[in-house]
């Protein structure tokens, strides 16, 4: 078998393109709110999308499945019929006014790796590789709707925990109480998880989600790392009086408080290398006009490239807040909802994908960008199981999250290519 | 008439604030949220508030209607039917998490007034009075439900504007559907005002709402005038980003935005003699954890003792904000939700108030304190058809809209007293 995909028509990639675009497009009328997309864990827009991934798996010639915790599954078996699998994908889920491509695009673009390795080409090139191609469309990877991310890699990697059971979404519903609505068993959550030798890896094609590739005019980069992640929720209090009879130094205003809290993970982050803060939600109480805030409720996201500097600045925030919080006579206190240590892709991982890259390249050209993610990705729960690579693909100006996200059909079309290159080069490794 | 109260047994004032205070008691079990006080204009816990008032008003023998805004009346005739009235009350609505005396206090106290004035006493003082007495139970000061404060006093001074109608609770309904629900017809709110030349003047006991006369160690002070208030919702308008992969250099973060604007309110305020500003919300939107927020909102409120001042201070606020959004390349625009004038209290209501307290005061004692309000009061509507007179009640440590807020027993007696001795210092000057 060839490391290297033979000549084909020349509009084989383009169409492929054309097809993820127009499919990233009938998945963004799939949304809960009309005008916008979201689309969250065990709604029933996960099960209309879960049903539309099915199809397109069968089309291409996979068996498919839904795993225990929603998870949708398809798999094309290898030759030996116990060879272990590479695992392709990404996740369908969505945050609020979501853009159409985060995750997506990569669930789409892992079924056109499977369209063209298995289609027959006259030279007969292709089968059989020395793996199982499986892809899966991840249910939840942003923790929208339970403020915990990465439920569905986390059910595949096994590392579920039963204290998620009770989380609640915005109207109370416990996760428990959705797996049931949605048809799944919490009891069962246990069959979702893989074991590390029926896995080969784990590759997914995904956006940037920032501006670096935009910013030196390339397409594609190869991941060398997920960034370290925390988030907390913070609670600021303070005492509720009177706005217009309360004087400034008989006022305990935990909004105030809040609101430096928020320009010093500002200004504590911009004075470090590759670390990120964000707060991202902020809400006063009991948030009438005519009422000074008694309380405050803020998000804190923290991002680096390593956990260590990650605690650090984590530490330096608590200082400063304690600081704050002291002089304006506020409590506050921090509850750890999220942390996920630093993924490091694998060495190997790594090198198909800069090879698969260099296959779409004109010869010559400059090694392809390898950056690290700032933003989390399922390899993050995968991770504990298998080696992990990743692709980026340009994401314009960097916009994610939003309804302008987007991707160009040209770059699609490059990283379908150099996707697949990649699987034929990890294939050529494990003769 | 005597311009005095005569002697009364000793227990006649303790007694009736008691009643007072018992009745602050049963009208806080009256509300929306069980644990909490919640009673918003338009809902079935305001009709039960005005029938429980109008049972009272009856009990005092008074003629007891419902006006075409919501608002309790309770009438006692003078002995010359068609002389006017002077005007006594306050309001039974309150803030979402309130305390029990916040109008309440007036309104039950303004009770007490009229069972003094004309209960049978041996030497036969009381009748006639030269006026009618009115107590009005106002059914709207605070604003929780629409965001529009002083609705009720605002139909009784005639001051309704159309354009209320179409404002809309929490829950999307309207005033004008708010209003069909409870059996009012807003065909005929126009039959709610009152002319001029019925009313006397409006006296109105409130709490203080803030810590001067705590502070002095004093039970009672005049009102020289209602502070000028203007309130604005603020909106501020960046870009929505993925949190981990946007740097710093591109974000335009509104929520960054809108801390450093509460900021400013404060920075500036507290530099300032008389003029204090609030923001009592502040929201992120999209509102997620890994967002950065893309729009912000947050409420001003801004009370000054004169109108020039405090205007001069929003331009100043203006100017900084312009400042700070530009630095971020954010917009804002701010929309005026309420603009209320300074209203000073009518020299002859002050003067009767002052005469009122000195009554309760030892001979030889300093002259009663004068303040002027921070808080907007239901005067500042009702300054548009007559004269305003208000007497304040000490409020231990200023803490209002609370649920900690306080008055004491013994204040209340002595402001029943005070008051009683004001109306008939009023009563002769209008013989």
């Amino acid at each position: 078998m060839s490391p290297r995909l033979p000549e084909l028509p020349p509009d084989v990639f383009p169409a492929a393109a054309r097809r993820v675009m127009a499919r990233c497009d009938e998945l963004a009328r799939v949304t809960a709110t009309p005008g916008r997309i979201e689309r969250v864990y065990l709604s029933t827009e996960h099960a209309r999308v879960n049903r539309l991934a099915a199809e397109w798996m069968r089309e291409v010639g996979m068996t498919t499945s839904q795993d225990a915790a929603g998870n949708q599954i398809g798999r094309l078996a290898a030759s030996e019929p116990h060879a272990p699998a590479l695992m392709l994908g990404s996740h369908l889920d969505t945050v609020p006014d979501a853009g159409r491509f985060d995750g997506i695009v990569g669930v789409l673009m892992a079924l056109e790796i499977v369209r063209l390795l298995r289609a027959p080409h006259a030279d007969g090139w292709i089968s059989p590789l020395p793996f199982a191609l499986e892809v899966v469309a991840f249910s939840d990877e942003e923790g929208t709707r339970f403020g915990k991310a990465l439920l569905g890699s986390s059910a595949v990697a096994g590392t579920w925990s039963d204290e998620w059971w009770s989380l609640t979404d915005a109207d109370g519903t416990t996760l428990r109480e959705a797996f049931r609505e949605f048809g799944l068993d919490p009891g069962r959550i246990g069959e979702a998880a893989r074991r590390p030798d029926e896995l080969v890896g784990y590759l997914e094609a995904h956006i940037e989600q920032g501006p670096e590739l935009d910013r030196r005019g390339e397409s594609l980069a190869v991941v060398s790392s997920i960034a370290s992640a925390r988030r907390f929720q913070l609670v600021i209090e303070g005492e509720a009086r009177h706005a217009g009879g309360t004087p400034y130094d008989m006022r305990r205003d935990a909004l105030l408080g809040a609101s430096e809290a928020a320009l010093a993970v500002e200004r504590i982050c911009r004075g470090e290398h590759h670390i990120i803060g964000t707060v991202g939600q902020l809400e006063a109480f009991p948030g009438a006009v005519n009422i000074v805030p008694g309380e405050a409720h803020l998000s804190l996201d923290l991002r680096g490239e390593y956990d260590g500097s990650r605690d650090r600045v984590w530490d330096e925030i608590s200082a400063d807040l304690d600081g704050i919080m002291g002089v304006r006579g506020l409590r506050w206190h921090a509850r750890e909802v999220h942390n996920a240590a630093a993924v490091m892709c694998a060495p190997l991982l790594r090198d198909v994908v800069r090879e698969g890259i260099l296959e779409t390249l004109p010869r010559g050209a400059d090694e392809p960008a390898t950056i690290f993610s700032r933003a989390g990705h399922d390899g993050m729960a995968i991770g504990a199981i298998t080696d992990v690579g990743m692709l980026f693909l340009r994401n314009p100006d960097g916009i994610s999250h939003h309804p302008d996200e987007a991707v160009s059909i040209g770059d699609v079309s490059l990283g379908i290519r150099a996707l697949a290159e990649s699987v034929l080069h990890l294939a050529a490794e494990h003769r």
